[in-house]
């Protein structure tokens, strides 16, 4: 039975991706040896780490703009900490739409206290905060491109006067934007752009060195940039995967051509939760996510009427954060229009039935 | 043609577990979705990890002992600095028996000076020092059980007055120790566990808990604990063919079985740079690695032969680290001793032709 993955990370990926990784654990590049078991310094690994590098800027359109690509490790949760390691000397400035923006905010806390400069936390996160200012003389402000738990995703970004940090782990190379506004992008693989296991950070070297603390080498980006991404053994599979995604994003047009794929799944999904007089959705309308539907049934007695035609229909992952219930239609590059039509139609016939 | 791997990491790995983590790239438990675009909260992958935390520590004969087994992000690298991190109140003493040992060292310097109980630094680490004192005031004592770049291995550990945190990355699960003699035992996977991408921690956890700084979260062993090695995102992939690899060692017997295999291996390699006369050894006899063995050639006119000898042998990673030169022999738990066969009678049949 074909599934329908809304997981909402670690999560669907292309076909052929999929079939092309499981090909390179058996015999990478016709070398008769596994991808698993080959030198990171060998030739075909050093290719496809620095492949990896160059589609992540090209694919941002930030080649030649003094940024550079890092396939690191430990998630988002090690960038809260090596962000603030490496930018903060004094004071940051937070913007604070919800968990992962509060994990963010607790971690650079360990190093000084730091200005939460808005918050939509008076409303569990259904929106995101507008009009704040942000401060001259804090070293960088920290932003959530968008909010897998919650929903939400800024459409627009502040013109910061200090550098601007955002953490895009669930919506990179899902739209269109100019990249060239962020001095550093950082993404947990697992949604976009590969596996779990490695994490891509895209940063302007001119912002870096200025802290006076000492780095430890793992948590330093200059070390990592001196060493091309191979500072230690790095984690050679999900970079692989992830270079593959990328190459098969590229192949399909880049980042212009699946926004537009993404804009599709996510009028389909929103437009029946507002015209089904069974759901509501949950985040603010103009604030809603391309990337994570979130919505609920509005009479509860239809919930396991509704989750038994669900699995029926062969869709996985569908189940809300416990932070905010109902339900939650993650719709990641990979998952298609065909995949979305399916859940719509369950949705549509709950509505007949009930 | 059939390759002989003597990588010394990321390297071989078994044929079996290569096969199964292949199929689960394309379907995982029967479920008809990717191990890699499943959810690692979900049942399948919870199972994994425990699964494998649990295999780590019987394998090592840690069960009920106090011990918990982690899989973490970063490689030894990053064990460098949470060891330092959590353990590190005044001083530390460390082994320094080589360039990973160093590393460690350098880390750990952060944090504040560190006493060097002994160094084998005078010849290039071909020996293992023995014979130092382990400072009772100190916090812990550090050191590297098998250095990969020299060739060495220590064959016996000292009695600790303090707790004992060693790096095993190179010799875990191949020879059967009393491995409670240890307070933390960490391993990247990439040699005898798994591939690149995750490290296993073994920490006995009383021994936590005890240094006055805050500790950032991904750092910090307890909150990894705590959430039963689950704290962030998991790199999924790794973990699950380490548990493979575990899994079979475990089937064959477990380390008292693989130990067998790897001393016939070693011997069979040492016996040939001892009787051949045109290759000498590098490291010290009573100290020489059965993971690694490193030699070179006595006249280097016979490099260009050797290395044709070798690659038409379709023997793969023989090259030795930079800091020793000539070549180095990996022969970690999934090489079969055949492949040393074939090696020996390449060196052999040099001998002849010479």
């Amino acid at each position: 039975m074909q599934k329908h993955n809304f997981s909402a990370g670690p999560c669907v990926l292309p076909k052929e991706v999929l079939q092309k990784a499981s090909e390179s654990v058996l015999n990478f590049n016709n070398d008769n040896l596994s991808l698993l078991e080959i030198s990171h310094r060998s030739k075909p690994f050093v290719d496809v780490m620095e492949n990896a590098r160059a589609l992540a800027l090209e694919l941002l359109g930030l080649e030649g703009k003094g940024y550079k690509a890092l396939f690191l490790q430990g998630g988002a949760s090690m960038q809260f900490l090596m962000v603030a390691q490496n930018l903060l000397e004094k004071r940051a400035a937070y913007l604070n739409t919800g968990t992962w923006a509060n994990n963010a905010v607790k971690e650079a806390r360990i190093f000084d206290d730091i200005l939460e400069v808005a918050s939509s936390k008076d409303a569990n996160y259904n929106y995101i905060p507008k009009g704040y200012d942000i401060p001259e003389d804090h070293d960088y402000f920290h932003c959530t491109s968008n909010n897998t738990i919650f929903g939400t995703q800024m459409k627009t970004f502040p013109n910061s006067p200090i550098p601007m940090v955002c953490d895009m782990s669930s919506d990179i190379f899902s739209r269109s934007l100019d990249f060239s506004q962020f001095d550093l992008i950082y993404a947990g693989a697992q949604k976009n752009m590969g596996p779990a296991g490695t994490t891509l950070v895209v940063v302007k070297e001119d912002i870096l060195g200025k802290v006076s603390r000492k780095i430890p080498s793992m948590l330093d980006y200059k070390v990592h940039i001196g060493k091309g991404s191979m500072f230690n053994t790095p984690p050679v599979f999900p970079i692989y995967v992830s270079m593959l995604t990328m190459q098969w994003l590229k192949d399909l047009g880049g980042i212009a051509a699946i926004e537009k794929e993404n804009e599709k799944k996510a009028r389909l999904i929103y437009s029946e939760i507002d015209l089904n007089p069974l759901f509501k959705g949950f985040a603010a309308k103009e604030d809603r996510s391309d990337m994570n539907a979130t919505f609920s049934l509005i009479n509860d007695d239809l919930k396991e009427t509704f989750e038994t035609m669900v699995q029926e229909a062969g869709i996985n992952g569908l189940n809300g954060h416990r932070s905010v219930g109902g339900y939650r239609a993650s719709m990641y590059n990979a998952l298609t229009l065909d995949s979305v039509k399916v859940l719509v139609e369950v949705m549509s016939e709950l509505e007949h039935k009930a």
